[in-house]
């Protein structure tokens, strides 16, 4: 069923939409972060394959940003966020996050473009080529718990102590259009697309893509791609955040969209920008994604992005048929080669 | 210790140099080669990585054959051979090849570009995934023993019953014309490059690459990455193919090189215009230089291309320590992901 007709526009909003934001992004907003993050980010390649198109049926493109400055698209809305800070506050004592991950990575990145001290809160535990990267970045490691309560706490703290300013991951407008800047390049190398499909975690690509492509081509419908047992339609559908506890963690596969609900700033440009309808994948689906992307386009994916291959060539066709030009977003490419999801290990004798 | 000096010139040609080319190949037959193939074959992009630099301690410009059509740059000599075919003989009956490998692959593509029918003869016990390729391309497979032998008669009476043309996977000037178009395309990005290192099986592509280098920017040094057992650089000194028996193969995780002998067409060549410094590299060492493309440029490739990686990184600094900017041939990405190289099997309980 193609429910594109049924998402979009402000008679949508319903008495139950308790999630209005009280923020505005605008089209020039998603312009001024792309030229403030020009020089350090790349502008990544839209990549195509024949035999994929054939296997979906219609024409994809694949947004690499796994080919982006230190493996994912993270990199974008945390260049934006910690180059405002330092626009607006040149005497800043730096930043500080929490995560183990892709963000981590990004934010340490940014600061060390501009100057700025970076503190990164991670979990006891952390693997250490995911510790190194961060390092590597100039980021200063300091652990805590490893529960979701105890990142934030220990973030928060940090902040007060250090006066470092905090930088999130995703529910944040400075990072929202940061992300949204990948839309920009998207529609300009495909100016006609007809839906764009995404993998979401805490939802601040889903909110930055949406929102750039309603100002700019407001036909496109976009797509979030989940984990089982994020429930994001039910919430879209509703106009609700569902979820009651923010910060649990999901368990999948796809260790960078692990994070259940999607964020109080998120939320409301998803509702009113993206299509209702989110496609559920489960691991084995994620992982077969993810290997098409290895064989097909040769490109290493982190099994987020797989999620978005598969949605986009085995279940988009039922809910959009006529869609011709779609955009995938390939999310990052930050994998643990020891581990690769799909080995089978061979029988021991 | 740099011996690019000694490599280069007539004043090398010595009565032991049994092996001189009756075919030259000039600037012109390059050129014309990738007339004949443009729009047939990718332009593929040039990659960089800041880490891989950092590392190598010079810059490093990948040149992505994994992205090639069929996935290795196979495609652009069998697309070269195989079109010229069709214009000698409108009326051609058609092309054969032996390959289980790309170059299979790769003149089947050729030949369905140009409607041309197409046999290749491949060992019994070839995998299904190699075969269903061929075949996707439009191929006729026929089965044949499994040794160097088997494959080449076979081939030979396929030919001759048939009358279709053999297209050679390496050693035939047109196919290594083609190959030479890679380089072409390489200097136009990086016009300034001080060596070029690729792997060497047949020997097509250094043969192809190393003239199309020496006409155009004849400073550049250019090296071949050999396995173990393969001896190339005895040969190059003494000028002379010494190895016993042309269709023998090396025992090595890199499959696509696995063929011993370089043949006696492009031999001359490499004689002549690659530096006779050949880098040997064990198994470990490319499978090292193969997960070094995975993680740091996110470039799915196949192990042949991971020995040239690993050489421009930890070995080329020893033989020509001022090179400053160096090409690394990504020469493809048919890797069979069921069985990754480095992965280490899990302990069983």
């Amino acid at each position: 069923m193609n429910d594109q007709n049924e998402t979009r526009g402000d008679a949508e909003v319903t008495p139950e939409h308790n999630n209005t934001s009280p923020h505005v992004i605008t089209l020039d907003d998603i312009h001024t972060a792309a030229r403030r993050i020009c020089g350090w980010v790349h502008k990544t390649p839209v990549l195509t394959s024949k035999a994929l198109d054939a296997m979906a049926g219609r024409h994809l493109y694949f947004k690499a940003e796994n080919l982006q400055k230190t493996g994912s698209f993270k990199v974008r809305g945390a260049c934006n966020a910690v180059f405002l800070e330092k626009e607006k506050n040149p005497g800043s004592a730096g930043v500080v996050t929490h995560s183990s991950g892709n963000h981590a990575q990004a934010v340490a990145y940014a600061a060390s473009c501009v100057g700025l001290g970076c503190s990164v809160v991670v979990p006891r535990g952390t693997p250490k080529v995911k510790c190194d990267a961060i390092q590597d970045y100039g980021g200063q490691l300091v652990f805590c718990d490893p529960t979701p309560m105890a990142r934030k706490e220990t973030c928060a703290a940090l902040a007060r102590d250090t006066g470092r300013t905090t930088i999130p991951s995703s529910d944040n407008t400075d990072v929202i259009c940061g992300q949204g800047t990948l839309a920009l390049e998207l529609l300009e190398e495909v100016p006609d697309l007809d839906a764009v499909v995404l993998s979401v975690g805490g939802g601040g690509m889903l909110a930055g893509v949406a929102t750039t492509i309603h100002h700019l081509h407001p036909h496109c419908q976009v797509y979030g791609v989940e984990p089982e047992g994020k429930e994001l339609e039910c919430c879209l559908r509703a106009r609700v955040r569902l979820w009651s506890e923010s910060s649990s963690f999901l368990n999948t596969v796809a260790d960078s969209i692990r994070l259940r609900a999607v964020g109080p700033v998120a939320f409301p440009f998803i509702c009113d920008y993206a299509n209702r309808h989110v496609f559920t994948v489960t691991d084995d689906q994620m992982i077969q994604g993810t290997r098409l992307s290895f064989e097909r386009l040769k490109q290493v994916v982190e099994t987020a992005s797989g999620a978005a291959v598969y949605a986009s060539v085995h279940m988009l066709g039922k809910v959009q048929p006529g869609a011709q030009k779609v955009g995938v977003i390939l999310c990052g490419g930050n994998i643990d080669f020891d581990t690769l999801p799909w080995f089978t290990p061979l029988p021991t004798y």
